[in-house]
């Protein structure tokens, strides 16, 4: 079996897909089936590897996202490809696998499901944004090994937690992996177990299966005021769409798109302040910055607009907590 | 070929995908294919219809969230089966397939995708919530014969004129169709033609093909009340919300999910009476009502708090749109 992907495989397989060239994009990762390469590397070397590249893109302002959705729909085509042909062995063990509420990000998710299933478990797999309570009825009704959730966003983080909740609530445990979770975060929002990849996963579950985890009663303690945070991010962006008015006269010229944009950038500001605030680690905050100020710069937006939402931002946000106040003064101290 | 499916296609493929066997219920639509039935039958009566059972029953509380995902994923792995059989076959012409922006109905526009690339089209399927402008950047690339919409649910319209507005800029027709369009909401929209299916679909995109037809270079006339609605729902659900404590006693005992589902629904209640002045049709308020209606009283609210919410609601709306609070109070006499 080869140990090396052919390294071009997955800018040929986002070539293909950029072009739309669907049949063509999928036949090329079930050949890699067929030169012996497994599941999970296909997945995460080719299809997951090409869609953090359009993101990067995204992010220069080299793509839009009507091209992002172009490339995920011919991803989630190859990922169904590609796993009709492992979903018939027979079952070790079940996990349930969803996304938190509010959640959209299925792809990734449901990548992470086909891998596990391939391992040999019964996966069912829920998708994108599930309301925790639901989840938790239907882990009542299966009692699965475990529940497994996917987290790429840290905009999900409380939907996590209320996951974790619910699961516990019927004695489930939960693991949890993806992009946004450290093995620390995942512990804050109250997950059982944090896995880096789908073979970590399985033997977790696979333990589980032995011998069920107790799993905490109660709710997971959380911080109050980065929920807080969360709940009042839209209402707080308004009052501070208006206050920048005042303090950045350019905006006077905005159309409605743009306002509404700006609003939406100062709603998600908020909401990555509580995201920090919630798994007590700031980076979440500064690499969310440094993101957002690429993508402004990429559109032509001036750093400068940035630095006036945040200031004006700032005594909005002490309002509920200080502490965050102080992380978004410390971003505009960056910018300059 | 047969000319009528086997009547409980629809309630044993609903079954097993209730009961999570993937493998089975993808199994029982490709034999369906085998037995010469067509695609679009298949999507429409067996997938499709399973689908919309799943939403009455979700309506009436007798299946839950987790349970719809858990369907729609199967039937996304049905319809991903069914069309790797189909996307070989020559283009004639190209469309490309989008959902408007904060529309997640992915399954129904890739079905309708699908169905369209099996008549022999070319389809760049950009699936769930496209904004307009980068949908429009790919238009002006891709200079498809037609820009083909879906729209399920009413809170999509300004997303739907949008999109419209978008293609129109570069020359291209757009085509509408989905539960939520009848032909006059889709021209108040500023759709250029409306479908009810998709060989009529293919058909009017052939022809645009042939000839491509004019569309308008400006921007689509919207009642400003109705996107003033839109806007404001969430900001008018939060006063609305405070307003209900004081009519409404039984709310002061509600926890913070519940204070939650009460504004979320506030806001909903607006943003259908947006949805309904912006297609100037009464329907799609009352309709969404009585809906409401049922999936309240079966989850134990009472009928007395919805009207108690739509009566604290109509002075506010009334600030904004008289037509719309005349509504909300025709709306609170009938549920009295």
């Amino acid at each position: 079996m080869p140990v090396l992907l052919p390294h071009r495989a997955t800018d040929a397989f986002l070539d293909l897909a950029l072009a739309g060239d669907r049949s063509e994009a999928v036949r090329l990762t079930t050949d890699l089936v067929e030169e012996g390469f497994s599941l999970p590397t296909i997945l995460t070397e080719v299809i997951g590897a090409a869609q953090c590249e359009v993101g990067r893109r995204w992010q220069r302002a080299e793509l839009t996202a009507a091209d992002e959705h172009l490339v995920t729909g011919i991803s989630h085509a190859a990922l169904a490809a590609l796993s009709s042909n492992g979903h018939r062995r027979a079952s070790h063990g079940t996990a349930v696998v969803a996304c938190a509420e509010g959640d959209w990000h299925a792809l990734p998710s449901q990548m992470f499901a086909e891998s596990l299933r391939a391992t040999g478990l019964g996966v069912l797999h829920l998708g994108a944004s599930v309301p925790a309570a639901d989840v938790g009825a239907l882990l009542e009704r299966r009692r699965p090994d475990g529940l497994v959730v996917t987290c790429n966003l840290p905009l999900s983080y409380l939907g996590v937690a209320r996951l974790a909740d619910a699961a516990h609530r019927y004695g489930v445990p939960v693991l949890a992996g993806g992009r946004a979770l450290t093995p620390e975060r995942a512990l804050t929002l109250g997950v059982d177990a944090w896995a880096a990849d789908v073979t970590r996963a399985a033997e977790i579950l696979r333990a589980w299966r032995r011998s069920r985890p107790d799993v905490p009663a109660p709710p997971v303690d959380l911080e109050p005021a980065a929920v807080e945070l969360t709940r009042r991010a839209a209402g707080l962006a308004e009052r501070a769409s208006d206050a920048l008015l005042g303090v950045f006269p350019a905006m006077a010229s905005y159309d409605d798109r743009q306002r509404d944009h700006t609003r939406e950038d100062l709603a998600a500001i908020v909401r990555f302040l509580g995201a920090a605030r919630l798994v007590d680690d700031d980076e979440v905050f500064t690499s969310f910055t440094s993101w957002l100020e690429e993508v402004l710069t990429s559109r032509g937006v001036p750093v400068e607009a940035l630095a006036a939402g945040m200031t004006v931002l700032a005594p909005l946000v002490r309002e509920v907590d200080e502490s965050s106040a102080g992380l978004l003064e410390a971003a505009v101290a960056r910018l300059g």
